[in-house]
């Protein structure tokens, strides 16, 4: 029987617990006595023949390390025709039998597009924004929010010395889980999502309140899809008598050594993938559902509902009082 | 209608996260009307009347600290008649109408003890080891893995500048979680762990094939259950030209700043033990199922089984190769 | 003999090492059977009367946290004739015989002014800046350059992951230090402080030249006191094929647990400000001097050199090469 | 003018900073257009001729990184008359006109031996114990009180919530340097050093003289040199109710990415080491003198005292009672 030959891939932006993957599906593969291409810089490097043979060794060092040993892109040439063409070209110049992509919800998308081109395919899913269809976990979510957790640890002990109100401004345009779940664990007064319409004079009541409860500093977090810090600030400003001071976190929170869950849900999706190729299941995103990896077709996965818990909002204020 | 009284403990070894799930208890209680009384020191507090009022801040600042404010410790003298009444007279005395418990196996049964002598008592699963049947999580195992990952970290700098097997020896008397997930983490070559017999002449060949296919030092993780670091060092020695070197983490693995998933997840399940409490819904452990966190009765938890996943140690090793 | 009554403040902005210093000055006083009182907020507390008893364990559990235990606040009120007065009342009313005055140099100036109103104080030197005469160590300092290590080694993971330039912008008003001495600590390949002159067009000659040697990501540091860091990004953009992404630290940089070296000289320097005290020597800056601390009159900082030692920037860029 | 031939090698312990010092060596040395050879395994590959061309990118992403990326050994071959020929031949056959080592006193040996048999050699002090004559600082040291300290935050949490009395034994065979800053740093009650003989009998009254006065765990800090953390805690519990817990931090002490200190220092001492190559000053250590860099000769070393300031031992108490 011929070997399998599968291809290697990190897209969108960059995702700790990318290099815990890359490695589990590069060593479950070559265990399983498969060959492994790998693909530098995402779907450009699909474009561009960008192609390097993976060994054991290629992956050596490399699981307590952020970002991606393959490197990333956002490609626009990919999303047109001739770019796409150049793609599909070099996938069978090259032999390859499966396309195992690790990104977020735009890489399955161009993954997507190569499986209806009769390219099979295979997805991970990585972003440290947790916004996936189909998927109760992406890659380097949580490793984010406890870097986000860990600096707001910083930015309290400054807060407390000055009394002040600290608006932190964290990533997600469209989904608040960053946002939520990092609020709850630093404890935060005012967490801003997107999912949910905010009040800003329900939020200065409530700044007031804790101050004249005793409260001598607080912290407010905001996604970035809900404002940035410095428009909220501005609003308290208007309204109160606090002088609120804004950190915009930024690329701060996509890098760093991947936390411990990161690396084993990277690893164990890594390998889950590995075994869907070798059962001849692919076309299919390598889905965490309750606890358990499963690979779901990806014309299901809008299936699976993923948004945000908002009861966690009310959580946090409850638990700020 | 009368305000229900509950008193709240942290018993056993210390663990990440107890703090989230103390201030969650607090303030949700309050919330809702309730008072609540601080026991120190688990339950030789509850047998010295080592009580104190909980107002909202006595758990302010507290969600970033390990440990407990409450603080630990493990009763000998409460597994006494005379101590145990001391105890029940105490709750009795002060109108406690439930007791939480936030710790281990041997605070659970604590906690059962109490329930079965009619006083309500709900348990919030803390240890790090993560042992404790009827629930897939315990606070504090997040946070350990991560401490153990971070040190791992730095070992490798050294193992690698030296060529050499670094031998990392772990906490887990009966139960392999901490050194299996830590040591996928982490990418060790190999993982130790009490619920699979080693052999020490294979562990050697894997050696000395890593070592001959040029992977200049490896990582060795340990549970303590099986044997102490030193032991399998000599082993490795009788039988190898290698010079492992061995690192003891100890109480290192306790404490440190908790997660933020050990935050999160406290914060939820300090929630869910009052919501529980309003329900009287008692007797029962706070568990994680699947990702949900239900009630479950003492007498149904050891109906849940909470194993180690054996095949993640074979997963290990393959990903090592 | 008459006991000497002390009191302290920390003032300005808070900086990681003013708890150690605190600790210290309060212990070793209390060693020598001084009194010591807490004022809180600053010169707002001396104005206000905002004083609290310090006992030994008033300090207790203080030297790993940031901050300040006895807040700090930037106070315009004590700049006015009427404001001083209250505080000098305050002062006497108390009679407290010196204040101590952790601080920079606003800080500085306001002790220098009791002093010459007949109230003997000392001053420990804190600010993240380093930007003080008379002295060669500022408390906090240590701590900012290692919190911006991290930041950058973690932003790091995702511009190599991007083939990125990252602009990173830190503190430093006036003054490059953190800068400079972060920037060389992390290996940025150009660094921007306000003691220099930057040229655009060499900065991106720089940028350019290095990617064609193949170097596929760059680190540019930039003092506030230079330009903002979108500010030097759209005069690359406008110049260059880069699109260079943009860090501000903000108030990240100000906390976090003191490093060693922070709470060894905090706590050098608070002994040697109660010694100073015990010999009558007042009205002075407990000064770092070629690893030594020393107490130099207020009126002599001046001759101290204390500016940034330019010549680093540029073994900055060879070492970039 | 022929170009010279440089040489770099690390030798002896590895530790945090020796990236750094050899990041600026070869990359100084290559602006100045010297030729530079890398030697991996210190002396060893000197005797095997373990050689390599070092470029500018041999050592890009270095400097983050602890450990040694030419990594190191302690050769005993290189002791005995043939392995000492064997590195001498090495080195004329390459026609190598300096060697640079970076390592500790034993490595700084291996260098003046070189020297005395004609062969230039330039040091730089690198070892986390701080034990070498002739320089105030060794590359290390401030990563490994900094690891230290964060150990024992973490060790603290458990030690509070328990009411302990913790050992924490540190590495020093024959130099208290690293307990006793560390110790300081972290606010220890206790500080054993080999330098000052302990009585075991003052240290119980100490700590029952805090425990009766309320402190209710305490932090004894041991140098390896002094005694074991566990027959200190055996002494102990012999004389007192108290049951420490011992933590030996190891392995751990010596990695880590390092210390903005340590790269800073490190890449000075680097690049000050090609200065000094330049200027025909060779047969010398590299040494901190009151926080500049000179050039000491191999024979003036022991000139420059720098032992343990034992001061600093009372200070530790004193600012913890």
């Amino acid at each position: 029987m011929k070997k399998k030959r599968i291809a290697i891939l990190t897209s969108g932006g960059d995702a700790p617990g990318m290099n815990a993957a890359i490695r589990a599906v590069v060593r479950k593969a070559l265990y399983h006595h498969l060959n492994v291409i790998g693909v530098n810089r995402g779907y450009e490097g699909l474009m561009n023949g960008d192609f390097c043979k993976m060994k054991s060794d290629s992956v050596a060092g490399i699981i307590n390390r952020g970002g991606t040993v393959l490197k990333t892109a956002r490609s626009q040439q990919f999303k047109t025709e001739e770019g796409f063409g150049k793609a599909v070209q070099n996938i069978k110049e090259h032999k390859i039998d499966v396309v195992v992509v690790i990104g977020g919800d735009g890489s399955m998308a161009g993954a997507q597009k190569l499986s209806e081109a009769g390219i099979s395919t295979v997805v991970i899913p990585a972003t440290i924004d947790r916004d996936m269809p189909g998927t109760e976990y992406t890659l380097g979510f949580d490793t984010a929010i406890n870097t986000i957790l860990e600096a707001v640890n910083k930015i309290k002990d400054t807060a407390f010395s000055h009394d002040r109100v600290a608006i932190i401004e964290v990533m997600g345009r469209h989904a608040g889980h960053l946002a939520l779940m990092a609020g709850i664990a630093c404890g935060a007064e005012t967490i801003l999502i997107p999912e949910v319409a905010y009040n800003i004079d329900s939020i200065c009541e409530g700044l007031l309140h804790s101050y004249n409860r005793g409260k001598q500093y607080s912290i407010l977090m905001v996604a970035e899809g809900v404002s940035t810090g410095s428009e909220i600030a501005d609003q308290i400003v208007a309204r109160t008598s606090f002088s609120p001071k804004v950190t915009v976190l930024g690329y701060l929170q996509r890098g760093g050594a991947p936390s411990a869950m990161d690396n084993i849900i990277g690893s164990r999706m890594g390998a889950a993938a590995v075994d869907s190729i070798l059962l001849n299941q692919v076309d299919c995103l390598m889905s965490m559902q309750h606890g358990n990896i499963v690979a779901v077709q990806y014309k299901q996965v809008t299936e699976y509902k993923t948004g945000v818990d908002c009861s966690l909002q009310e959580l946090a204020s409850i638990l700020a009082i």
